[in-house]
């Protein structure tokens, strides 16, 4: 028997959660879960129907993007989610998508302002939208370089990843990130109801202004003020 | 056997009705009932999945707060609630969503002005949006402090919160109310349908009149006149 | 046993129809059936919850809303299926909803216009919006004046019943009717379809132009032509 | 027993998978899956629900639109798809929605622009909008001249079948095609997700850019490069 039993089944559950989330059409999206003592982690392989999807499909790699185990091949994203955890050493799970919401802001190439209260007990900033990739990285490791772009992304801004578990990829889509794939997957859905209200709200008024700075800081003191109360 | 028992059941089936009517996602929403006799409150946990959630989970409040019964973590929203009961005394339930359109509407900061008649056939007013809170009440006991920011809005549009039974919090979300838990969730729907509507309505035609004076007059009239014979 | 039986069913089966297609939320929503050589309908009853609706529940009346069989109250808006029951003597079935697109249009006030040939396929005319009632209409005997206000909008927009077998009420909704219930129910469901089609459409584009004539004048000839082929 | 039975299998799976995915109303949309060596295609019945269509429904043509065997009326598009076999002699399904998006930017009578990876893993270009039929095409032959106004689309924006697999009908619809009749579905599908994508960019941004040329060349490079990895 397979010693990445427990993380193939990690992985297994949290990519057939974000089917049934509905963030995902035919085979668009995937997530993967780590396992940290092992250097190694799981991810869905390329193609493979969800209805078709079992938990031993899941191909095992390392950090460098060596398959440890497995016979299909991973998803096509797999050196982004191999870079992310290379980078950082404190996530457990990562998810993609191309939910709807999420992708329409991603092409409209803007963070999506933080609005209301729903997107303030997750996170406490716009939720950033990595620029396009420059022309010489396309060129080069297209996967790989996705990964640079979204540290590169986090830099500029100035954001924590601990504080701000997801990003748009310009042109592209979300990552997310989390302790662990489910949180990852919960996460993925967070952003795309977000991005769904953030989207109505503008249609609505156009003008809508971002929370204001006491609001703001109250929703990011009830998560860790001394006396934080929500979310535990 | 818990001297609860039928108010824990009334708060759990409503509290599961919400997530039937497609109104929450997680757990971003929650339903109260009241007992005025025994002058006490059932209400839903904090972070329980919907899935997991029984009758005998709910917990019982009383006005000020106090648990009376029940080893969960109330609803971080409990205080609101709470408030609510003790200011308005004729009103036998409360339910808050994180609903798409009302969310958006209150992330708008605007009324939602009366189009038609499936909004007249419930209320015959705008659905009002209360304002940001104050710098000063964000800063102090914020989930009570929503209660006050609704009685102030009520105040200062002059509304009857018995022919208002609705209301959106600016930046947040909306709180509904009613006769029972039952109603207050079913008002909540009714708010949710009127939001999606009126932001249609807006985008084929951003002139679109409000309802004119004299169809919500017989709207009103229709159900309260003498010889009233809608919605009995 | 009812002499109405046959037509009570038709009137039930119609009506969980209504439900089925997405078109209605709680009992915002009622259809009606004819017999014609009894000179009576059948309508749903008031309020009654569709999952707890029985074929034996139909109210029967006479054109002039005297009800002759049923114990339940008619829906509130019996009134006006009678009105086009007695003046348009050759349709079979009358549906009225609060779906959203529908209602969205109505509330905006604007015709339909005929964007494409779905719209065409149907009818090939834009779908009138009857403007909202006079102030007098209101005052008086405002549901079977609704039946009047449809016919008034005809009458000026010189349009056929049997060409156009839907309407918007401004700031109301949508009735349809047609050869039996089914049918009106059918159309019912078309004119939501098409209400959202013309929606996106003028999001995406705001001149998006009218079907041009010779389309027009080719889908109608291909339903009505001496070598019709289509629809059949 | 037919020695078409594989076919109208084929091209009966296909219609209902197309059901399946949400892209019909009604009977509002068609499949057809053709034999080469046979010279003959199958496609789906005119106006038969899906809830009755069984596999020996299908009827079965010849290019030149001659029923070869079945005894049910062929879809009214029927000579449209057999136009599109007659002249790309590589294609082998066909199938038509009038999905609300596609339809809705074919309404619009624009192309859809490529603004990001969604639509480019599945074609490098915009998708095409066949602009309205002439005036003299429409007096004539009209399901034939459909084909003819695909092709003519083609040819004037200068694009290969075999990498667009998908146009838009101005102020009807879509058609798309693939290597079988579940590709075509496939491409339906994608066509009404990508068109959705698009929609909901633009109200966000009305200023989003196209993808820029250099990820135009790398995901065309991905997938026909000689070092291709992607969809295979």
């Amino acid at each position: 028997m397979s010693i990445y039993k427990d993380l193939k089944q990690e992985c297994y559950e949290a990519n057939m959660q974000l089917n049934a989330l509905g963030l995902v059409v035919y085979t668009f999206g995937n997530v993967s879960a780590v396992d940290r003592k092992k250097q190694v982690f799981a991810i869905k392989p390329s193609g493979v129907p969800y209805e078709d999807l079992k938990p031993e499909d899941m191909v095992i790699l390392d950090f460098d993007n060596n398959i440890i185990e497995g016979t299909l091949r991973p998803s096509s994203d797999t050196k982004t989610h191999a870079y992310l955890y290379k980078n950082w050493n404190d996530i457990g799970g990562i998810a993609h998508t191309h939910a709807l919401y999420s992708v329409a802001w991603a092409q409209s190439q803007l963070d999506i302002p933080i609005f209301g209260t729903t997107h303030a007990d997750h996170l406490t900033a716009d939720i950033p939208c990595a620029p396009p990739m420059s022309d010489e990285l396309i060129k080069g490791n297209y996967e790989h370089n996705t990964g640079i772009q979204i540290l590169d992304c986090f830099e500029q801004k100035n954001l924590s990843h601990k504080e701000v578990e997801m990003v748009l990829i310009g042109n592209h889509g979300p990552f997310t990130w989390g302790k662990d794939a489910a949180k990852a997957v919960y996460n993925s859905k967070v952003l795309e109801v977000v991005a769904e209200m953030a989207y109505v709200t503008l249609q609505i008024n156009p003008n809508a202004p971002r929370l204001k700075n006491s609001l703001i800081k109250k929703h990011y003191e009830r998560k860790h003020g001394k006396n934080s109360y929500y979310g535990q």
